[in-house]
């Protein structure tokens, strides 16, 4: 029987030429698979017929957009993922459900290799493969670009010679790649770290600087998941559009970073996410209000560790499997309201309320209704501080205590 | 000899009233220290004088705004502490300063005891109390609104009686607490977390929603320490002034929070913090650059734990001291400028240059010039997916594999 | 109607003289609830009977051992539980389930109060009320030795005046608490740190250095708990026991150390655990052989953090519960059989066999049958050591490379 | 000029035919580096005489033995290392200093490439080549057992032809590495993991089953540094030397274990430390004794990760070397005597002073002289416990409290 192999198909020039280059490398069948997960841009039934054209022997769009934000973009809202404090996890969240999209195809076709379009210095490479290997550990993988030296050039070469369907002579300067979740830009000439993006580079979010009226919005939580906006329900897929949509006209969420990639270099990228920054902020508040001191501390080390993970390409492995379940433990209480003011690039928390708060108005006022017993402060201090006394009397026993200042200070004495 | 109490002076109503009043209760001198951490406000030489004139037998005044700089605010800034992500730690950051300028004032004039304003609900008699133990373990603390029972009316009633010179009349419904750093602020009516916060609640930032013209600033950094703006050498407190003064004109570093206390309780906090917030947005992006991946992964737990111990109090315990040679450690190589754009509330890096930089434009670029040999790509993957390789056979093998959905693809001998 | 107060009966001279001092102290009826651990010692019915004979209006025994050693004994092997890597949590580990058997009784008659017998200067006070508070936050708590000054000499007068059927004459120098999982033993003796212990602290171990002949066993875990010894199926608590025998009888277990408390200060603890010990030596490896590594990596912080979350009296919090379930999934595949020596003190895995081993064989043979495929390797160095070489590069670029030693070396040339 | 190439020579067969494979292979001068780490066995001086004879252009002894004691195995020590908490980095110390001494010789020697006798599937060749392209970007690595495919056999078959000095007949079955801080011992018969390791293939530590009497030894630190061993001052060196044979001739220092490989594989080790085993016991409780509780509780996940990156190679990498400095500020205090027992496989502290201690008898005590006020609990445990106590009536609230069992408690009135 011949050999198969399934291509990660976006129906771009280095994909469209994958497929006759990695027929005639192998001697394989390929079957191409687009996963629509937001991207936007072309319409899909019109890449599935261009990958036929370019001789794929099966093409199969699948729609993955509602069970990419429940099941991946929902998690890393729970777990306020942002690799380095700022950027979302935009591809990083896209490629683990490609590759299950991948993966059941190949067992569908009956495929034993996937193959997939990215080079061999970014991280998608390593997220394709790892994610392909914990799924399915028997598959092989294969990227054409890397592996089979398929240069611009040579595709370019290849396309006209076959007569591809597909546009060779403009080169677009710019990398994007985007899906609900977010937008991931990188060109030439942000890799001088100096210079700024212009605003060329920029669609999911209008010009910060000139916003339209202030936007106010009121988004409610049901156990870490967005359910309404504005009090109509929401699914997962329609929060992040809407918050993308409106958040976006506002300028929220550009990023410009230069950040570590999981194969040793640093790289300079540029990010637009203006759904997952606003939601993020607002669900970050509401776990401020809902989780309990020392879970809210911890998780946050859980929260760094889960990001990294996915960020490596770790998603299937059982540690982030593992973390799932402790950060859905945390989130059996965060519900609640959050109003947000977006505006001028800002998405700023301005209430919140909740059922299930932590927040204890007669504890905390200064006011009347004060019920907040501060007889005990003095007891708690003296025990709370002891170590810290212990040891700060070991140091003034050594001489090593913290230098006061030296010099006589002014007296009153001295003034008359 | 007559005891004698050092008391943390504010020049306000409580501490005013507090000289007599601890003076009665325990039968000691008081000697009144206001210390300057950049508060602003009324000139400390009238702070002072009022001091005396309320009963204290010694008023001294410690201008402590460089050292408060240079040696709170910075290793803030290196450490880039924001508790919950999101506060500067104001308040916290001046208080161990104060403490040591309260216990060299005890040690100085012969006290015992060092006295404070504080309730017994916040974390500043923590802070206070903890951070004198730590310096003088022999010194006793005393709060008399906590401890002495000195409440407002109280408060006013003594005044009036005793005539000091202290307005009482007027009731502030704001308590605020300012040092150069940033600005707190509690009022009743932000007490209900819903409400927003008010425009009259902010001194240190004007509105961001009408900025003026954008501002770029660039700052440059040495070894962690902002050493120069827009190529003008500064101090540490001259570069936390012209950033508050220059961020804050764009309304930057405005938060409002709902924050847990150490005493276990949560409260609504408001703060402005334009320059730390500025300086530390500058600060991270300039680590993005100069950290190695590994070394900035950890520290982002030391930052953390730092940032707690501080708000918890713990400024002198030996952990804060043995992380802050951590962090000092990884700052060896932060240096450089970083461009960053002012406006609107934002405080937007959009440059970022360093001599000790490990983003290598010859390993990150996709042009001419590319040093990276992709073929080591594979190999890599290889051996770092093996562990969830191995793991995920596992899976297969017990049947817990990732469900890959149900159903027929649909396929092209379906279509036609 | 009559306040009642619930108190944690332990049938010695402290609790007995309790039951009246809390009822003249406060004049409420007094239930004295007795939970079985598995501590042994005296007849339970006696105990109980002494408790109505001091005054207790009711008095009840709580057999709670499978349940202590199945929902308190076996969450702590999962989570390898060892206070500063020595201590297998006795004391700490038993006060939750105790505190549940009070607040049951409480609930059940009607109490608003529960009271026992600790001092204010050891951790289990805090156990005890936090674990009561977070079961009932609408729950009292007292403590007659501390808040009713309850002294012993003030106990043997009361119980001599009031002819109580308890023992006040000898005095025992030991303290000690035990339950099924150890035993913990202080005494003035062990106070000053320098000495050593004396062979009459131990009771559920013999003296290691004279062991009987070597005594192997295996111990079967299926997800982490362990369920046959020597292939006989046993509960959690038969599990326990045996484990405390055989090794017991061996000398395992043995512990002395000086331990930080909560409430500030460092004490000196000498424990007997030889089932524990035992069993989580032996879950520890089967671990090493069934958690992938970065898994196992972070499952150690968490183990640390949930241990000191229960040592500190936090078994009820959020954050305990979270980690849990944390655990719990990491365990899934701990299963298998392991084969320990014990003898003369020590407690020696020689084999584990599983087949849920992530032990492959194959890929870790040198011998033939090798599947692990070397030419990875390469490319695996080269990327995973790129971020140490581009700082490597830094460091010799500015000087601060590692100093070499100096000096010639010395060469075949020179010697002839 | 002749390329040159620096080797880590052992006098085994593999790096005696490599000199000559290298050459061959190259056309490379071969310079043979063997370096003292006090693995004892065969006199260096007749090793380096073998390098020649197989055809080294030079050969060099450097002894390294009290640099690898002071520079690597104390600041293991002071780091507690124990991989996976049991095994203290035998091998993983030793590399680093063997690197610096290869690239010390590849400096003098004018050489562009370090060679190493590794095999593509173990973690050294990650050690020695990232260790040298950490200290030596610019030098290349070589390992022929790997790159050039020099099997056993074919170093066999060449090493006859050649007439090698070497012995090739008597195939040992054990694979070892040793040096003063251990011994690491791989054959065969191990890697079947239920398989117990027989007696012969340990020669640090005699069986523990049949000690001798037991030795009691006193161990005095500074700054967490062994300085005297029963009040005889003793180098690094020395103190690691005697410790191995006290604690060695006491069986104490046995280790087997499966461990979890950087390269993805899991492996059987048996290993043999008995000093190192003995002086980390006694070095913790020291710590115990002398480090203030957060301190210590923050160290525990610094060791880890400093135990980590040194096992995966990363000794020379910027984040180690931040990891020292943390840990070096925490050993101010770490001096004072421990008195130990080496007895049948224990090393048992049993006895600890230090004038830096912050154990205080009067707060520990029970006895007369306490000066611990215990008034202060209540007070502490009511802060302490607020943010459980909130979340307890939340899930009280809603219904989610703990359950405490069901059915009517046997009461007094039902006895009767």
């Amino acid at each position: 029987m011949t050999e198969r192999v399934v291509l990660a198909y976006s129906g771009g020039l280095d994909t469209s030429v994958g497929i006759g280059w990695i027929a005639e490398a192998t001697g394989a069948e390929v079957i191409a698979v687009a996963v629509d997960v937001g991207q936007g841009g072309e319409d899909l039934e019109v890449i599935r017929r261009r990958a036929l054209d370019c001789g794929a022997v099966e093409a199969y769009v699948a729609d993955a957009r509602e069970e990419f934000a429940t099941e991946y973009c929902i998690p890393a809202l729970k777990a306020n993922a942002m690799y380095l404090d700022r950027y979302p996890l935009v591809s990083a969240l896209s490629r683990p459900v490609i590759v299950k999209h991948l993966v059941r195809a190949a067992r569908q076709f009956g495929a034993s290799t996937v193959a997939h379009g990215c080079t061999g210095k970014g991280n998608d490479q390593v997220r394709f493969e790892v994610g392909i290997t914990s799924l399915a550990p028997d598959l092989r993988c294969l990227a054409p670009v890397r592996d089979l030296a398929l240069t611009r050039d040579k595709a370019i070469e290849y396309a006209n010679t076959h007569a591809l369907p597909i546009e060779t002579t403009k080169h677009n300067p710019f990398s994007i790649d985007q899906n609900v979740w977010g937008r991931a830009i990188e060109t030439g000439f942000l890799e001088d770290i100096w210079n700024a993006p212009t605003k060329d580079v920029y669609t999911y979010t209008d010009d910060p600087t000139f916003p339209p009226v202030a936007d106010e919005v009121t988004i409610t939580f049901d156990a870490g998941v967005p359910v309404a906006i504005d009090g109509v329900a929401v699914t997962p897929l329609q929060a992040v559009q809407e918050m993308n949509r409106r958040a976006g006209a506002q300028g929220v969420g550009r990023i410009d970073i230069v950040e570590d990639r999981l194969v040793g270099i640093k790289s300079r990228e540029v990010y637009e996410a203006p759904g997952a920054i606003a939601l993020i902020a607002a669900h970050q508040e509401l776990e401020n209000v809902t989780l309990e001191r020392e879970q809210a501390r911890f998780k946050r080390g859980v929260e760094q560790r889960w990001t990294e993970l996915v960020y490596d390409g770790m998603w299937f492995s059982p540690l982030k499997r593992s973390l799932d379940t402790f950060v859905d433990d945390t989130q059996r209480y965060v519900s609640g309201d959050v109003r947000m003011v977006l505006h001028g690039g800002r998405a700023t928390v301005t209430g919140r309320r909740s059922e299930t708060s932590l927040y204890d108005f007669n504890l905390a006022t200064y006011d009347t209704g004060d019920t907040f017993d501060q007889s005990h402060a003095k007891g708690f201090i003296e025990i709370y501080g002891l170590t810290a006394k212990l040891a700060a009397a070991r140091d003034v026993r050594f001489g090593n205590h913290v230098d006061l200042g030296e010099g006589e200070l002014p007296t009153e004495s001295t003034d008359d």
